[in-house]
């Protein structure tokens, strides 16, 4: 399993507003099945490799049938294979540290 | 202001994990009372554009005194002058364009 | 075709040097026949959507062959659908407005 | 001395191209002295932290003077403490052991 960000930006909208590109990938994620959580400045994903970047494939196309004519995707990829790994489980490793938690 | 996101990536230090070097972080930025969120695969910071690289200048530097013998840091700075925006802000646009909010 | 451009950077090896898994990666996209340019802080990638990912899964997963308990990837995709684009093509767009080609 | 990549995105311009963008950019670098190189997918910055993070401030902001309402900008920077690194440097490491040096 792999812990992933993905941050998808259209181009040559015309608006600085993202939101409703952001909308339509929720949806389209909600329908994929993959596990994922918003974030401010992207979106978290979990599963395996291959789940992850069929995911990129699908939300990099996403703003070209909404009308961007260049998309900008960035990802970031964590994997461990030392140790199974979660989103959630990154923070709360961090909180323990802290004793917060 | 900006928000940003941030992740400092310490190399040389023989072990896969990160999270004592991230719970430094955030003891530091607790000192340096920037507002920030802890998320799975890095930590958002939101104030001023120097604000954000006077945090970035702290943090990128602090793994080096602890044993890294090698530092990568990721950042993304996100600005609008054409309304103010939050991170928090930033999801719930999202979700009221979802119909959730 | 799109343009893109990896950093995969391989954690808890004990060493900050990095050069060896490039090297091997290097080997690896000479195998895989894609098309690519080392640069100072990555891999530029050019190809089909689809060429690119399967480059990124592959060269993902090579650090953890040669020790690396952790490995994150870094990946940004540029594509656009308005007109052909090249890596060099870019650059000579820039160098033509400031006069330079 | 650190080895840095920016990549400046201009949003809600109403056009795809960036390269007009990126030659203000080129012409305000050439101005500060600061030492560059212009990548497919970025700029390759090399100097000290501070003014690495001061040509950060300064490109960042440059698109709003040309009618950008929003501006993401990434950054990686990349800093050894155990030797002298520079991005030719790093690329010559690399073919070194590949034997093509």
């Amino acid at each position: 399993m792999v812990i992933a960000e993905i941050t998808v930006v259209p181009l040559g909208t015309g608006s600085p507003s993202l939101s409703r590109f952001v909308a339509e990938a929720v949806r389209a994620l909600d329908d994929s099945g993959i596990r994922y959580t918003l974030t401010p400045m992207g979106t978290v994903l979990e599963g395996t490799l291959e789940e992850v970047l069929e995911a990129v494939r699908m939300l990099h196309r996403l703003p070209f049938n909404k009308g961007a004519g260049r998309v900008s995707t960035r990802l970031v990829i964590d994997e461990r294979r030392d140790k199974d790994a979660t989103a959630e489980g990154k923070i709360k490793s961090v909180e323990e540290k802290l004793g917060k938690a």
